[in-house]
């Protein structure tokens, strides 16, 4: 019985969601469940039809991207978890316990503008206080030298940049090629793919409805984050 | 044995219908259901995955929004429905007995866009003689002071203002947040709630289609309103 | 034992494809069946929404919208039905014994833009050779004398000056209000209602791609429409 | 026993896929499977609905389009299959063993504007390394002369003229008609189509958010095309 039946467990039901919450065609996206105490995560194997998972086949993989347990190849995105549970979660601290890559219709648009998307309404900021950043793309040499371990440093830098908080801002479009999402658990990464998609696509709408579309207001942005998210918060059941 | 059992019952079964009509994503939406004689409504607990919704969680509240029966804390908007039911049922006489809020994607996109939904062919005037109404943003002072009742108090005044009549329109926008709509039953308020979906999607193609749509000519608007809605209405089986 | 227990079950099966379909939710909808022979046809009762419906429920109306049989009152749309069947199918000698009525989604929007839709591509000349015809609105004089009558009569009014023949052109919308279709059964009708739709969905998103896209060559919508439809059609199995 | 049942197998599959990956409605849309050694290939037979199709009912065909075996008639556009086997398969000797066409929203949309789909991001250059070509209209000559051979003559041309590779560039646009796809499997060329079908949707999204998007620089579709399909490709279980 091996010690990580437990994360193994976790990240294959948050896989599983992808399909369910229609995130991805085929095999495109992974789902990885993080263990800060025995510095390690379980990830989808790579290119496995979502049907055939099981929980014994995610394979577990430590923060330099070796694979500590399992007979399958991990997902060729191993290299840019590593880096954001390396750096978010370890060095500064932000409670992520879950990473997701997806190529939903609609953040993966946005992304190929590469645009952020701008904050039009609460639906978007009862979950994050930003637009949804967009990094530029990666550079030639970026791309030479370590794509995926390269894509986990610019998103890293981009956040750093623009002075990002990634316990509050749990999303990201890597610019030509898609969203990234995390969060404190394996499942709430899912979760915020999927508002990130149904975002974008209001988002788009709105632009469609009316191109000079405002941004909101700043006080309502706090309201609603604060409702859900701050120290009063009042939404849900378990909130203080 | 609790005298609200039926109402509860209601209260159930049309929020069932939020994610059954595809209104809303995991716990975004709520739908109460109104009993004039106790002046009391049931509503969505805050939070809960409507799979994990049972009649028996529904809470009862009181027109101040104060708790009277359950164990779980209400659905954080219940200061608006607890507005809307004062103010357009008990103050102006409108027969009211269910709202429903959704975050359905097309709604929001014109509520973020705030402009009201215009009236363009007979799907919208079969149910509304109007466009769709859209409040401004709330003011931050409003916001800064109550923002859920004064939410309600911002589309109460819309109404009165524009002179609109709530029980013939059942249906309004809320500026950068969403759809609100109500009926005379909780299940009317869905499919209201349904049609405001449908309506707003079918807006913007139209706009997408032609940018200076014309308005549907009055003379339309009115007689399909009130095929179904007059006093000689003729749509459905127990019409006059 | 009815005799028209045949053509109420035909009328039964085709309405009950509409919400498989997706054609339009709720009760919005609706299809009947002709038995020329008998000068009647059966069509939806008015509201009722299809997981009610059954065969038997299906009313049975003669050409001049008078119900011979059924306990409930036909489709408000009925009058419509029962001009297009008296022009084109008795008048005219039209193979028609289905029409179809929806509120689909994209067929509807190019109805509020009251314009036809272009004909783009070989989706659409696999099915009619003509864009698809879209009358003006319904004159107020119209409105206000009959208006489900006057429908009927503005279709074939439409149909009569642009010298369109509706065995071949056998889809219409009427602008600011939605489609209509028929054919050589009632199942052929709601083909077609789904094929409008589909076709009306391509060529919103042919214009956002190129909004000066340029119709469909001649040859090429002979080609395609004389494969399925010419005297030595190739197209399936009972083609000669 | 026929020595062609295992072939009728993989094309009946793959053709049970195209409703089930919603590529096509009602009977629209075909796949074969190519067995290069017997020089045959099996075919959906014209005009039947998915649902009564069995593996029994595809048809052998040989490269000149005749029927080897077989009691139905074989798709309309059988004399395109057999064009495209013979030229790309058994001349430039493409490892292509399943050709599949459908009429899939999106990529009609965009062959409908005689467009070929730009590449704007990583979900496009997992697959292939340039845009989605689409050739022109037929002309009236070769309409004229034998349509469906003609088609897949256009096709061919259009491959030479741009230099592209059939093994690398797997999808096609036929301008004004709609998308060909193919594959090492017939399966395989069904994954290619649902590919073109979700690329074609971003990219419309993509030019809607931003009309001036750009391509996606060289150096990233490189990278991203020989993770999966390189030399040295590291993406799934069998890579190298």
């Amino acid at each position: 019985m091996s010690k990580f039946n437990t994360l193994r467990e976790e990240a294959y039901e948050a896989n599983m969601q992808i399909p369910a919450q229609h995130l991805a065609l085929y095999t495109w996206g992974n789902v990885s469940a993080f263990d800060p105490d025995e510095g390690v995560f379980a990830i989808k194997p790579s290119g496995v039809p979502y049907p055939e998972l099981t929980a014994g086949s995610m394979v577990i993989v430590d923060l330099d991207g070796n694979v500590v347990e399992g007979n399958l190849r991990p997902s060729s995105d191993t290299p840019t978890h590593a880096v954001l549970y390396r750096e978010f979660a370890v060095k500064d601290g932000a409670k992520i316990r879950g990473i997701i890559h997806t190529h939903s219709t609609y953040a993966v648009s946005w992304a190929q503008a590469v645009k952020p998307v701008p904050l039009f309404g609460t639906t978007h900021a009862d979950h994050i206080q930003t637009e949804i950043p967009c990094t530029p793309y990666l550079s030639e040499e970026a791309v030479k030298n370590d794509y995926e371990k390269e894509t986990g440093n610019l998103i890293v830098e981009h956040f750093r940049k623009l002075k990002l908080n990634p316990d509050e801002v749990n999303m990201v479009l890597v610019g030509g090629h898609g969203p990234f999402a995390w969060g404190s658990t394996a499942a709430k990464s899912v979760y915020n793919a999927a508002v990130m998609e149904e975002v974008s696509r209001m988002a788009l709408n709105t632009l469609l409805i009316r191109p000079d579309a405002e941004s909101l207001p700043k006080y309502i942005v706090e309201k609603h984050y604060l409702r859900k998210h701050g120290p009063n918060a009042y939404y849900g059941q378990s909130a203080k």
